[in-house]
C-alpha cells in the first residue's frame, strides 16, 4: 500500500471540525428562543472548545469511519462529525475542570489563558458542565441524521468512557494519590481510565458509525486501549522532558505536584521504549483487523508517540 | 373518578427508587475492575444523590408513564426506572455544583453539610461531573432492557433540558443577573430554562416510555411547562416566607444576593395566586391528554403548590 501523508489528511480534517464546532457552539444552535440569552455562558464554551488543540480524539473517530467504510469521510457523513466532535466537547469540558484551582490550578492550556482565568470559577464551572451535555445533544439530534439506534449506542459509549469507570474515575484515582505510592500495574489503571478510556472511545465510534463488524471492532478497541496509554506515557516524559512554551501548558506539574507517573515509576528512557512498544503493539491490532486500508489510524499512533507537545 | 391517595403511591415509588439508585450507585455497578478504585468519588456521588429529595422530578416520570401506559408501573418495567433515576441524577449533579463556593456557596442541603463542605471542592465538582455523566450511562444499557431507540429519544431529551437550552442556560442567565433587573417576561424564562425544562423533561421522559401519542406527549409537556414554572414560584415564595430549619437550606439566598425573584417582582401575595393560576393550567392540560387516568400526575402538580419546603 502507498505511502500515507498524514499532514493534508490532519488539515483537512481538523479544519473541517472546526467548522462543524463552530456551528454546533453557536448562539443560534446552543440557545433557547427567549427574551435574555447566556452569552456569557456561549462564550465560555466556545473559548474552551474552538481555535485550539490537536483535535487527536475527532481524528481517530473519523479515521477509525474511514477504516471500517472503506471510503473517506463524505459529506452525508454527519453522524460521524457528530460523534468526532461530541468526544472533542468531553475532552474540552474535562480539560476546563481540570484547570480549576481546586483541581489541578493551571493558569495556561493551549498558550492561553485557562477558562476559569478568562470567565471566572462559576463561568468555567458552567461553562464544563455544559459542554459534556452538548456531546449528548450533537449525538441525538432530531433530524434524522443518526440513526435512532446509533444514538443510543453512541451515547453508551461515550458515557461509559467519561463517567466513574472512565475518565472521572481515573481523575478520581489521581486526585486520591497526590503524594502517594502507586504500583504501576495501579498507575496502567488509573491512566487506562483517566486518558486510555476516551481514546479507545473514539475509535469504537467511529467503529461503529461505519458499521464494522464485530471482529474488527474489537481489534480497533485494542488498538485504542494501547494508543491511549501510549498518549499517557509520552505525557508524562513530555512533562518531564519539555518547557511550558513548547507543552503550551505549565511543564513539570506533576512533579511539583507530587503525582506518581511512568517517568517516576520506570524512569525516562524506559518510559520512552514502554510507548514505542504501546505503539508497535497498536500496530499489531490494527493488522489483525482484517480492514483494507488502516493507514490513518496508524500514522496517527506513531504521531502520538512521537509528539514533542 | 375515585379519590386518588398521593401518600402510599408515593411512599411506593419513593421506596423503589431508592433502592434502585442504591444499586446504580454501588461501587460494583460505578468502577471499573483494577487494582485500584475510586471510592473517595463513589462515596461523594452517593452522599450527593441517596437519602435525601422529595424525588419530585423521577415521581414525575412515574407517574406520566402510568398515565400513558394505562396501568401501573411494574417489575418489566426496568426502562422508566432508569428514565427516572437518570433525571435525578441531572438534578443531583445540578446540586453539587450550584452549592460549592464559586456558585452559591451553600453548606447546608437538605438538612446536611453539602458536597464540597463534606468531600472537598474538588471532590463535589468531580461527584457532579460523574452524576452527570452517569445519567446517559443509566438510559443506555447494554443489557436490552432499553430498546436502542428509545435509549437515544431519552438521552436527547434529557441532553436538550440539562444543557445550554435548559437548565445550565438558565443557571447561567441567573448568574448574569444577580443585583440586575429582569423583566418579568425574562424572569419566566430563565426560570423555564433553569428549574421547568429538566421537569418538562421529567413528564416527556415517562410519556415516550409509555407509548404516548403525539397528541398526549404534547400535552402532558404543556402540563410539565406550567408545573415547572409554579414549582419555581413556589420556591421564589417559600424562600422568604419559610425559614431554614423547614425547607432543610437556607432561607432567604435569593434577597440575600440580590437577585430577582417572582416575589420581588410582582409581590407575595400575587405571586402565590399565580402559582395557583398555573396549577389550573397544568390540570386543563392533563383534561386535554385523553388519558384515562392521570390522577397522580395531577396530585403531584397539586402539591408542588402547597408544599412547606
Amino acid at each position: 500500500m502507498s505511502a500515507f501523508d498524514l499532514e493534508p489528511w490532519t488539515a483537512h480534517h481538523t479544519d473541517a471540525l472546526e467548522v462543524a464546532l463552530d456551528a454546533f457552539l453557536s448562539p443560534q444552535a446552543l440557545c433557547a428562543a427567549g427574551p435574555v440569552r447566556p452569552l456569557h455562558l456561549v462564550d465560555a464554551m466556545r473559548y474552551a472548545a474552538l481555535d485550539g488543540g490537536k483535535r487527536l480524539r475527532p481524528l481517530l473517530v473519523i479515521a477509525a469511519f474511514e477504516a471500517a467504510v472503506g471510503r473517506p469521510l463524505g459529506s452525508q457523513d454527519g453522524a460521524v462529525v457528530r460523534a468526532a466532535c461530541a468526544v472533542e466537547l468531553i475532552h474540552a469540558y474535562s480539560l476546563v475542570h481540570d484547570d480549576m484551582p481546586c483541581m489541578d490550578d493551571d493558569v495556561l492550556r493551549r498558550g492561553k489563558p485557562t477558562v476559569h482565568v478568562k470567565f471566572g470559577q462559576a463561568g468555567a464551572l458552567l461553562a464544563g458542565d455544559a459542554l459534556q451535555t452538548l456531546a449528548f445533544e450533537l449525538l441525538t439530534p432530531e433530524d434524522g441524521s443518526v440513526a435512532p439506534a446509533v444514538q443510543g449506542r453512541l451515547c453508551g459509549l461515550l458515557a461509559r468512557a467519561s463517567g466513574c469507570a472512565g475518565m472521572a474515575g481515573g481523575q478520581a484515582i489521581d486526585l486520591d494519590h497526590v503524594g502517594k505510592a502507586l504500583s504501576e500495574d495501579a498507575l496502567r489503571h488509573m491512566h487506562r481510565c483517566k486518558t486510555g478510556a476516551l481514546l479507545e472511545c473514539s475509535v469504537r465510534m467511529g467503529a461503529v458509525c461505519g458499521g464494522a463488524d464485530a471482529h474488527a471492532q474489537e481489534q480497533l478497541a485494542i488498538f485504542g486501549r494501547a494508543l491511549g496509554l501510549a498518549f499517557q506515557v509520552v505525557d508524562d516524559v513530555l512533562d518531564v522532558s519539555a518547557d511550558s512554551a513548547t507543552l503550551g501548558k505549565t511543564a513539570g506539574k506533576d512533579a511539583q505536584n507530587d503525582k506518581p507517573t511512568f517517568v517516576s515509576l520506570m524512569g525516562l528512557a524506559q518510559s520512552r521504549q514502554y510507548a514505542q512498544q504501546l505503539c508497535e503493539q497498536a500496530e499489531q491490532a490494527l493488522a489483525q483487523t482484517g480492514l483494507a486500508d488502516t493507514r490513518a489510524l496508524s500514522a496517527l499512533a506513531r504521531r502520538v508517540v512521537q509528539r514533542s507537545h
